[in-house]
């Protein structure tokens, strides 16, 4: 391929508002959040940013015509090198394409073009006492349509849900350049399930089927009232007990997170003054809805983990809470801290596993660290088994290197092992699609069957998810 | 095809105990409760009543060699003739093939065949404190095979979602024979973002991708309280707008129903002891939760009601409760029976519109009514747009019957028409198939060939979705 006459072409197809070709440039978008790509950047032949519907159309169709490849991003934010070009080609960057179209509070609803980002959207859905549940760590800067082509969801994700849940309908453009409208061409219903759905097949499917070019959303009423508990363990063990004797006394909270010892440690270094005790596991608790009801569950959850817990403590007054969920907040920041010469490492950062089997995950990660000799600082929403490992190495030893990449793969098998995933919520791409036979089998052949009837040409993010 | 040959095939493959060959019994499968197969009966060449994947599995080896027609079937209630062999072949009565494989209450999982009945899965959860929400009028037959092929809903679709939300993994038989397990062959994970979503493509997608043989759904703690609002309205627009300030006040209602004049007068006609209010429109909310939740939100949602309602009446005691529902309960029964020589049919049934034109659609089916000169009554679920409609005529009068199907075309284009669908949760199956243009387009062809990609010989339940 003549890269240099592709510049040209693009050049004069979309403008230089629209194109970048410098070296400079493209190096920004030779990587994503994940390790993979830090270590091995690859730059894309040319990066653009459109503006519209009719932009990605005009690139698809010259892309198809000549066989480019094609790969969406939205911020950058993944860990997976999902918007990351590997195998040459175009970056599609859709963080300028980023208007709120409508909100549509009547009928609870937002449309969004792609580059939207979650914080902004629901700032301005906050004013119409709505808002868009899916909570992901990266909020400030992720876009809406990242989270949709990853399925994010967060810290919420228990009680409200991954990003599906809410995404109605979608704007299309496939590889061909075809727009297609999924959910109904005109349709603004809340309810609808006419037709295979597309709109599900599309979320989640990290730019291989074709650019998201517009989104509808279902919005909730905004909640009245939050509340945070901390619970204190002595015993690894009592924290998942704890958050099934939760759910079994009729409580759905927001969001349920885990802190191991090795976290505590953590944050602890990391600022002293937060002054976590030590413990095996701490675990936090939100719960949202009308005051009465944030009230009654939080003398529940008392309760509950006072079975167990060395501690436990509820907050609703909105200073304390936010002391309380500081440990949580820092312990991506405080992971990075634990060795003056590391830094942490975005890979086998996303397991999930059934509940009742976090915390002998939690264990076998520890031996794992142990085995390779790399410290590993562990969190995340235990409330649906979604385990957040940080390895911390020095990335310019090729030998912890090589050290943290065996370990990656055992926690990756591990999951796997444990009737678990290797991504709760952060994606495949390229870093994990060496998994998709162990964990789908001949499933796999069925997805590459159904990529193909979107993307007959193979150009729309090859490489990634399987 | 030689259909003798085919019967005694299916004899000796399977025995007699799960093939039925007789016309007799083959007529109980010429229909389902759609208008369209009562008044178009069609007579499968036989059933097959599995008990096993691999009984179903030898099935699908036996039709995609012969190129048979499959098509699946749960309990029949269907309203669409989707489980009907409308163009000859095997139907697969799965209503045998009903284990509860496994309630994993640590995992607020159970896995089940899908024979299984709706409300006997929630019978059994219950001694766990765990409940599947989606709710369908027909719960005491219907299969829960039957939900994940229509993704049916319900009355509590307006907070908990419909049936996909649950769906975490299906085994498939798919038309070849190949079994696939979908959200992971392993997997006991409530979040997994691995691979492309074949989990939410199978749901809704009735029949024609493959036999569902396994479904493994997430369950929710069983809430501990109820409540159950009524308020009467004398101006049809003050009910959706009631229905937006209660979602407004930061409140879900678990279901939100309404019944119009027709279905008032015909509640009033059918049980006059029910004696509804004279009115334009009755709501019914229903809350659910922990007990000061629901009392809380009954407060705001009588307060709310007040502002435009004649009269609110709030209630939780368990048998106020069902004396406030009861007129919601018989609106079916009562339709059928607003002619003493008529019969409600099921066409047109389901629209579903935008919450903000919930009553410009009410308006627009009664002109519809008078112009075509059929009886209607209509009901639903209001909170998610969702409108059920009943036409009742003599079906032995074939203008009547002419008249209807005229109403029933217009209903399905107002629905479009007024940024709807035509159908809300009972799905398309044969009698919406002729609506899947005008509603998705461009979109059909890729449905199309996603089944292809999974189809090849076009056996799966064809005629059906589009």
């Amino acid at each position: 391929m003549d890269v240099q006459a592709v510049k040209n072409h693009l050049l004069s197809l979309l403008g230089k508002e629209k194109v970048l070709t410098e070296k400079l440039d493209l190096m920004y978008y030779s990587y994503d959040s994940s390790f993979l790509t830090k270590m091995n950047p690859e730059s894309p032949w040319a990066v653009v940013l459109p503006e519209s519907t009719a932009d990605v159309q005009q690139l698809m169709k010259y892309a198809y015509e000549h066989h480019i490849n094609v790969v969406p991003r939205g911020a950058g934010t993944g860990e997976t090198g999902g918007s990351v070009a590997l195998n040459g080609g175009i970056v599609l960057d859709l963080s300028n394409f980023n208007e709120i179209v409508e909100i549509d509070q009547k009928n609870m609803q937002v449309i969004v073009r792609p580059g939207i980002v979650h914080a902004e959207l629901n700032k301005e859905l906050a004013k119409f006492n709505l808002f868009f549940p899916p909570d992901p760590g990266s909020s400030q800067m992720c876009t809406v349509g990242g989270m949709v082509a990853n399925n994010a969801s967060g810290l919420r994700a228990v009680k409200y849900g991954c990003t599906e849940q809410y995404v109605l309908g979608l704007e299309v453009v496939l590889p061909n350049g075809e727009i297609i409208y999924t959910g109904g061409i005109k349709a603004r219903t809340i309810k609808n399930v006419s037709g295979l759905n597309l709109t599900k097949l599309m979320v989640g499917s990290e730019g291989v089927l074709g650019v998201i070019t517009q989104i509808r959303l279902r919005c909730w009423p905004k909640p009245k009232a939050r509340g945070i508990a901390m619970a204190v363990f002595d015993q690894l063990d009592d924290a998942p007990a704890t958050v099934l004797e939760v759910y079994q006394a009729g409580i759905m909270p927001s969001g349920i997170e885990i802190l191991d010892s090795s976290a505590i440690k953590a944050v602890n270094q990391y600022k002293p003054e937060i002054a976590l005790p030590d413990a095996e596991a701490i675990l936090l608790f939100e719960v949202d809805g009308n005051p009465p009801s944030v009230e009654y569950e939080g003398n529940v959850i008392k309760e509950v983990c006072g079975r167990r817990a060395r501690n436990v403590e509820w907050a609703v007054d909105p200073e304390r809470m936010s002391q309380l969920w500081e440990g949580r907040s820092v312990t991506a920041t405080a992971a990075a801290r634990i060795r003056p010469d590391g830094t942490r490492v975005f890979a086998g950062e996303d397991i999930s596993v059934p509940l009742a089997k976090v915390a002998d995950t939690l264990r076998a990660i520890r031996k794992l660290s142990e085995k390779h000799g790399v410290q590993v600082v562990n969190y995340g929403h235990i409330g649906d088994g979604n385990v957040h490992t940080a390895p911390v190495i020095n990335p310019e030893i090729p030998e912890e290197v090589e050290r943290a990449n065996r370990l990656v793969h055992d926690i990756h098998l591990l999951a796997i092992e444990l009737n678990g995933s290797t991504t709760g919520e952060h994606g495949v791409g390229a870093v994990r699609r060496q998994y998709a036979e162990i964990e789908h089998g001949n499933a796999v052949d069925y997805m590459k069957k159904v990529k193909q009837a979107f993307d007959d040409k193979g150009i729309m993010n090859p490489g990634k998810l399987f």
